[in-house]
């Protein structure tokens, strides 16, 4: 507790002063680098099968981490106009609900990367897996991530999958539905996916590897940028 | 990697299906309870600090923690429309910006409680302080950290200082402004805060307690209430 010594008297209750809890004694406690771990790739492509598999991975090592995907997100934060009517009413749920329009997708990854920024300053090891179609949104993302943080704070995977096959495989029949018109701005089909120039991980979504050794391929790159300052268990 | 053995041959490309690091592997690695410790009072009745004192605590029991306060989250997730229009233009900026009418803050506690689930979810034991002046949003919050876990999983501390003293110590000036009509709606002054009927912990402000002392207390009870499944430090 620090007091000011001359006001004292006059101001007995006094403006205290505490230690915090800094991202470098997290990440000590921790024995890892909090970062971000961007999946980005299209519908089906197997982004979060994979993003699934490299946690599992990382759990395995001894990380902690934290996985953002559409299952967590978009029934919270990012919650569409329908869920939020019940609770908050109508005006609020048109201003802040997120639906598919441009702008809505643009806040939809906004608020994404922002939780992404806190957990990486957490010391978390963050995977995120959306289909983050825009190479705009996911500079911006990289851009406040290292900003928050250190270079390298942001690692892209393009889970490269042709269309094709996302079509094919059609986990969720989205493609079906788009190719049916019902559902508009789909990625691939009635809107653009912008491929990744530079990303930090490439996987090759027309190989026959399971989502396990998909995953070991970020392990070696994560050892190799010594995300971990602890040896492997 | 499963197989649906049937289509094999006409589908190359399947499902896949990876294992999910789930909320109880991620609390037995961390050695504890994930959970939300909910700080709310007056400005400048002394939450953000003794929230600090308290991080600073669980850091040196061996918890792993996160803080949310303001300066983390207005500058980011909750930024105000001066904040995004550079990035994302006016129009983006009027409708997600956060100012400080009755919806733009009932849209802030709504974000900030998603995010503190998201943080329990993973584990930490997340510490928020925000004035968060309304029953109604705080229970609501409260309703949804239960539902996204177990009864227990929401602390409610109110910081229960006398508006008499916040405003005495007035660490950044509002009162002062607010008491001259500089800021609209402004807590304690202009606008209600409406005091917790039954936070699971109270701490008297009017007491000369260090912020240490206090966040002992609520290491106590934390202590009571099993967060930690391993021993102290």
């Amino acid at each position: 507790m620090t007091r000011s010594s001359e006001s004292d008297a006059e101001r007995p209750y006094v403006v205290w002063h505490a230690m915090t809890v800094s991202r470098a004694m997290r990440e000590r406690h921790l024995g890892q680098r909090g970062c971000v771990i961007w999946f980005t790739g299209l519908s089906g492509c197997g982004k979060s099968t994979v993003a699934n598999a490299l946690e599992a991975a990382l759990y395995a090592r001894g990380a902690t981490t934290f996985l953002m995907d559409g299952d967590n997100i978009r029934h919270g934060l990012c919650a569409g106009p329908d869920r939020l009517t019940d609770e908050h009413g109508t005006s609020f749920a048109e201003r802040f609900g997120l639906g598919f329009a441009a702008m809505d997708r643009e806040e939809n990854i906004r608020r994404i990367g922002e939780v992404a920024i806190l957990f990486a300053s957490a010391g978390l090891i963050t995977v995120a897996a959306f289909v983050s179609p825009y190479r705009r949104d996911r500079a911006r993302i990289r851009q406040q991530v290292v900003a928050a943080g250190r270079d390298g704070d942001f690692i892209e995977v393009f889970m490269d999958t042709p269309l094709e096959i996302c079509e094919q495989r059609d986990p969720k029949g989205l493609y079906r539905k788009a190719r049916a018109g019902e559902i508009a701005h789909f990625t691939g089909i009635s809107d653009p996916y912008e491929a990744p120039l530079a990303a930090e991980i490439r996987l090759d979504g027309r190989l026959r590897k399971t989502p396990e050794e998909f995953a070991a391929e970020i392990m070696h790159y994560l050892e190799l940028q010594r995300v971990f300052s602890t040896a492997g268990s």
